[in-house]
């Protein structure tokens, strides 16, 4: 099993807002997909779809500002069954996002892509809290080409 | 042993471009760090410096247009002994990089912050072929604060 890590510091004091841009429909659709759907409570289904196909996510676990848990439910082969983790953390002026997408069979060459592309999304998020304005799909960075 | 991966495609007609802005250090420069020394051979090394410290990487190979690996052998303690390993392929108008930082001890935070920093640093290198501008140090993309 391998991991894909990533950090980002969001600058707030009000690590509800990070929350919410991770557990609510307008707030997914601020950063990571502009075509978010489903139910953001625990045991729901978080519908992500991006020009190439998309994501289902069960959310698994949410403590306010503090953890977002989902597992992926449906999407690429490689995706199925593994585990989305947010942990957030205060810490002076900044909310500290620490990043894991657990489960992956394979270092394959498409996790060094959503490697890099989840980094690009966490800044997506990060401007979305800061700024108000995020970078979702389609109007997202690219890495390369497609994608 | 866990690693850091991430693969982007730079629109170039030219590998060796690419391999040039891993392999000089005018071309390291241009991306990762403007205080960029030392010696880009097989089996010199290269000198790093960031505001906060620094990196010293020994050149273990270096293939043209198809690889670049670097062992640290100076920089943060997490550092010393990991290896960079960059492979580069041609995929019609775009190459494609695929980067492994390999044989972390452990996941610790540190590595999640510099697992996003690489991302936003490979992007600087993407935007230095494409463009003829990237963003190294001291005009680096910030992920949090200080970084």
């Amino acid at each position: 099993m391998v991991d894909i890590l990533h950090r980002v510091g969001i600058k707030t004091s009000n690590p509800e807002k990070v929350y919410e841009a991770l557990t609510t429909i307008e707030g997914l659709a601020g950063w990571w997909t502009d075509d978010t759907k489903g139910s953001a409570e625990v045991g729901g289904v978080l519908e992500f779809r991006f020009p190439p196909g998309g994501f289902d996510m069960e959310v698994l676990e949410q403590r306010p500002s503090e953890r977002v848990v989902w597992r992926v439910v449906d999407g690429p082969e490689e995706w199925i069954g593994t585990i989305v983790d947010w942990d957030l953390r205060q810490d002076g002026d900044y909310t500290i996002v620490l990043f894991k997408h657990q489960g992956w069979k394979e270092p394959v060459e498409f996790m060094h892509h959503c490697s890099t592309k989840w980094a690009t999304y966490l800044m997506s998020l990060k401007s979305l809290v800061e700024t108000g304005e995020g970078a979702p799909s389609p109007r997202d960075v690219h890495i390369a080409y497609p994608d």
